[in-house]
């Protein structure tokens, strides 16, 4: 069985032509005080402030965007913790797709909230008994309509990655050189389309995943050479963040472009996100929050680097992010 | 006497070119959820995200790059409840320029610690006995320093009215035409400033304040024909809007760009802080959500409008962030 292709440069070219005027350029925010305090310049990419508060809306655009006639009338579907359901449901209705979204019963009420007000269908799912993936094929063999996975599709990764561009990009009109590149993973489409889009700009830039401790799949993947996954019984704050294992594609892309993942802890993801609160006035959720968490607890040797940071999201409830603050 | 000359286009445009590469360019941010909700284009100028965390910075600047080498020497001494304090700290920090700020005793710690951070010396003083023109004026004398107000200065509004040519510049990329402008106001010289930038857009935009209940000197200076103080028994938990009166140049500037002046009450701002939030993912202080107050509680006919809101300010402190999406 030949392997899918990899995405590579140009696709990730076409993803960024594709969503101009669609997806939000989103800033590139620094803080000197954040700067001082740890003896190195960070760069805070803000997908929060993304189109349905996420980065997810790119790879979805993305994908959606490349579906024939045919295609777009049968619909999409999509399952996901709430973040791609958000993403896919936004992108289907800018482009007249039906969309019907699998979500877990304990999704963020924001997600369920905000999907359904991009008019998509929610069907739910018990996150710890039930497989997503087999409700969602289901479905879409019913009738005949497009699955989009959340991250390991060459049309997602290309969609993510436009990040990785957009950040080159802008540190190139700063003229800034970036040493590390440092986001959030969960699947692995964010951070490896990240990497493969730095792989356009000059000189020698270490990108990490950072990962939620106990849901270090990819770290413990890229030691052990394949994919392996986390302990059913694990937990963690951060519910865009719960992949079970990275992806075929992913993971391919991981060995090829990573320099390795760092895990975080809840209490270290809650204390990034009141410092993105204070310094940066920006609102992540905790898995949006995680690589922000991975600089400020020190993972790695960053003193008098740049290092640039995606903030991945920011939908959170209120008492989530009222506690992180506390 | 000569009244002192109002700013026009032109200061506005020589402000511009002194803050490129200085003062962040803050997006202007939409939610179709919150358009939907209210049946009108909401554009959110996310100056929460500029250097400081206000628009400040921009005034700030633009006064202080235009002193002579002698008073860069001597200093300048600001008196301010807080994003005027960092705004001018910020400043000064950049241009080299010693900076001392008399701040109230109760104003919020974190605009304490960044005025500080800033490096700029802090003289305290009580809000509701002495007077901090007074106490800044004394020192000001003593060392032969630059007095900065916080609004009643042409450079000043100069600076916050680069915010009016930018968004102005933004809608015509995103070719909207925008049929009204609300900033928040205190002394006036965010929102009078803004008016004088949109005076380059072409159209008629309708620019008002909005102003806490109990200090809307504004709209009853404007209905009076002449500048009334607030009484000073009223309070507000928009600590940044608490200025007793109208400026001279932002008054005459108001009677003629000025649509009109929209009050709006502590539980109102509340709730815009919790919209800001939930639906744009930025952290506004209670000043800063005054106008996103305004139009969230209908205080305007906006049906089927195009409406710019200045989000001028996220420095708040967290247990009253939490309050408020409580």
């Amino acid at each position: 069985m030949t392997p899918p292709a990899l995405p590579d440069l140009g696709d990730l070219r076409a993803a960024a032509a594709r969503l101009r005027g669609k997806a939000v350029a989103t800033p590139l925010l620094s803080s000197p005080l954040i700067d001082s305090r740890l003896g190195a310049r960070v760069l805070i990419k803000a997908e929060c402030l993304q189109r349905t508060g996420s980065f997810k809306f790119r790879g979805a655009y993305n994908a959606l965007a490349q579906l024939d006639a045919g295609k777009r009338r049968a619909g999409v579907v999509a399952y996901s913790s709430g973040n791609h359901a958000q993403g896919v449901a936004a992108a289907a209705a800018l482009l007249g797709i039906p969309a019907t979204i699998v979500m877990p019963a304990d999704a963020p009420a924001i997600k369920v909230a905000n999907t359904r007000f991009y008019g998509a269908a929610i069907v739910s799912y018990d996150r710890y008994r039930e497989s997503r993936e087999t409700i969602a094929e289901r479905i879409a063999a019913e009738r005949g309509a497009e699955l989009l996975p959340p991250y390991d599709d060459a049309r997602v990764i290309a969609g993510q990655g436009t990040i990785g561009l957009e950040i080159g990009e802008e540190a190139q009109r700063q003229g800034v050189a970036i040493d590390i590149l440092i986001a959030p993973c969960s699947g692995g489409g964010l951070v490896t389309g990240c990497a493969l889009g730095l792989s356009a700009s000059p000189g020698k830039i270490a990108v990490y995943a950072a990962e939620p401790a106990g849901f270090d799949d990819l770290r413990r993947s890229l030691a052990a050479g394949k994919r392996v996954a986390n302990d059913p019984a694990a937990r963690s704050i951060c519910d865009a963040l719960l992949a079970p294992t990275p992806g075929e594609l992913t993971f391919a892309l991981a060995e090829r472009l990573l320099a390795g993942s760092l895990a975080v802890s809840d209490d270290e993801v809650r204390r990034a996100m009141a410092t993105a609160f204070s310094a940066y006035k920006i609102v992540l959720e905790p898995g949006g929050a995680a690589a922000l968490a991975a600089v400020m607890s020190h993972k790695l040797a960053i003193a008098g680097k740049t290092i640039a940071i995606v903030a991945s999201g920011g939908n959170v409830d209120p008492a989530a992010f009222a506690a992180a603050l506390a």
